[in-house]
């Protein structure tokens, strides 16, 4: 059989047989719609209670603060749109490395009248909180900026940014997408007012995802129509997505550290292997405020389409940039925010480690990449 | 074990057999995300085109007509919100019946500055041709009307309505999501210009649905991000839902007249035992021009509520108004547009079968009604 490495679990995970067995019921079985009153409709309401209280014990938010969404995009859309359109100052502060969903959703708000912000960052993709704080000197509806970085896994100092958000009275959310269960999070403790989260990133199914939004806070509604969600997100609930979500991220909580502790070893000694095999790679993102799954280099010379060829023919999957992106084929914007030059930035490549990632993976993953840089140098030397 | 009858398939169905076998792989193996350019990714995008071309066979569309969502509330609510919003006119026609996802989304492009019109319906639920065509007289962005009702079944003469609106250019969108499979579909031979559908109808999964938007259309986007589906809808797509999507589709449409004509037999007979054995019971809807699966009656003198309740009970599933309006225990808008008073609309019941309903299960839910309906009236008697 034909090698397949999976190298990209930050663009998707596959369902973990646990939570795939949670959900099976709630597709043959236990098929109420949630919004029926009658016991089919109670079960199916009672599963999705279950699965607001696992999420809501992650993050340490009540039940009642978790929103179901159909993915981190609509809770991003939603969020923005619900808080700036109809805030006296129609003004949004967002960072400059955010995912395409919030960078193009700001985009649309700025092309409807609203003002949008670009929080700087420095080289390791650090949010500049002198940028912030003179951000934040004039009103906004709200502080958006990821906890982690989806592209070069640079973790954020919330605390820092959520308290000036406080100072000041200003909401703040964060895009948690790729932290859960790498990162502890507490809304409580850490004064995060919104939080947006997605399943297929920890192992759940695609097509579900949340927004917590903190009791009391006055957000319009994104989808109108029944009265799903304490009437605020119509639609019908996708039940079996929300009970794998619920399952998959109280999985992961449960196994984080010896999960995370692992594969941040197999990403330090893959880090180590490239920068001591590759000449003239540049390694992307901070050393240690980065999430334990993720590498990304940048290699001069190469384009890292090119490189992510060479490697899927040789059962590798890696990514260049997001997958969200790349299907566009742009340049990285997170790279560029971080001062990476053009050349660079065309080069650059993102492996993403995951539960299953072995040692013997990463030794011949690296193997590959070498040969792979080679041939393509060598190729472009000979232009 | 405890009787349990499932007559509420028009709020959602369990997912068939065949269709969660089709799914599976998409969970466990073939987990890529669409967007992703590497081999998992290119099998998770030819996964989706194939879901694409059986969906957009079973409307006569082309696959790139057909984007997929979360459900038919978010086809509903991107086709009204990117027409009208952006229009000159700035104007939505919709009949007075349609689903809340419509209605609501109409209240608030309303309360943002367009103007929305209600067509008239007559008893039986068909629309009003005298009221389109005056409220045609000035322009509109769009014209918008159910296929069939998911409250009395009621089936609308579309032709009439989508040619009235091609006379005058105005874009003619329907939500079929009660209709794929009960009633043959053809956008191109019926003009339609858009059309909603939902997979959880059909025995597919909860979670996803699509919008068919024609070729050269311009609507303007609902979700920002990501370059997924031809960038017209953002966030990673649910891949095994649109797989489970596209095998429920063709399945249905295969065994749509097999499975009709049994249920339309069924239907016929409750209809028939209900009007026998139950005094001052209104029938609700088209008598011929209705769902093969749709059973709506109003029983005078006693609550819809109550009604459901004692049924629960004897465990069996049905609805009052629809599901999503459920939750919210308001007076059905579809039976008060319809012209019913307010005392028999509070006295609503929809039976809704499906492929596994028997006549046994007719027989004991019709006893069970008589039942019902005697001791409410005995009681309301005594008060």
């Amino acid at each position: 059989m034909k090698k397949r490495i999976y190298l990209d679990t930050a663009a998707t995970t596959y369902v973990s047989g646990d939570v795939l067995q949670a959900m099976m019921p709630y597709f043959t079985t236990d098929y109420g719609n949630a919004a029926s009153i009658h016991s089919f409709g109670r079960d199916a309401e009672k599963a999705l209670q279950i699965s607001r209280e696992q999420i809501a014990k992650a993050i340490n938010a009540d039940p009642n603060e978790i929103y179901f969404t159909s993915g981190a995009t609509e809770a991003n859309n939603w969020i923005l749109r619900g808080t700036v359109l109809n805030h006296p100052s129609k003004r949004a502060i967002v960072s400059a490395i955010e995912h395409p969903c919030i960078m193009e959703t700001c985009a649309d708000l700025a092309a409807r009248g609203c003002k949008v912000d670009y929080v700087k960052v420095d080289s390791d993709g650090i949010i500049s909180v002198a940028d912030m704080v003179a951000k934040l000197s004039k009103p906004a509806a709200i502080v958006s900026v990821m906890t982690a970085n989806n592209e070069v896994g640079t973790i954020q100092y919330l605390n820092t940014i959520a308290n000036l958000c406080k100072e000041r009275g200003v909401l703040f959310h964060t895009d948690a997408t790729q932290a859960i269960g790498s990162i502890l999070i507490d809304v409580k403790e850490m004064n995060i007012d919104a939080l947006s989260m997605s399943a297929h990133k920890i192992y759940g199914p695609k097509g579900i995802g949340a927004l917590y939004i903190k009791n009391g806070l006055k957000v319009n509604k994104l989808l109108f129509g029944g009265g799903q969600e304490r009437n605020q997100r119509a639609g019908t609930v996708n039940v079996a997505g929300a009970v794998g979500f619920g399952a998959a991220v109280e999985l992961t909580i449960r196994d984080a550290n010896i999960n995370n502790t692992r594969i941040k070893g197999l990403r330090d000694y893959m880090i180590m292997q490239i920068e001591q095999r590759i000449e003239y790679a540049k390694f992307n993102g901070h050393r240690n405020q980065r999430l334990p799954n993720n590498v990304n280099f940048s290699f001069s010379g190469v384009e890292g389409e090119s490189i992510l060829m060479l490697l899927d023919m040789a059962g590798i999957a890696v990514s260049t940039g997001s997958a969200c992106a790349s299907g566009t084929l742009n340049r990285s914007h997170v790279l560029a925010a971080m001062g990476v030059p053009d050349e660079l930035n065309q080069g650059s490549i993102r492996f993403s480690l995951g539960r299953n990632t072995t040692k013997a993976d990463i030794d011949y993953t690296v193997n590959e990449l070498v040969k792979a840089i080679k041939k393509l140098r060598s190729m472009s030397a000979i232009k």
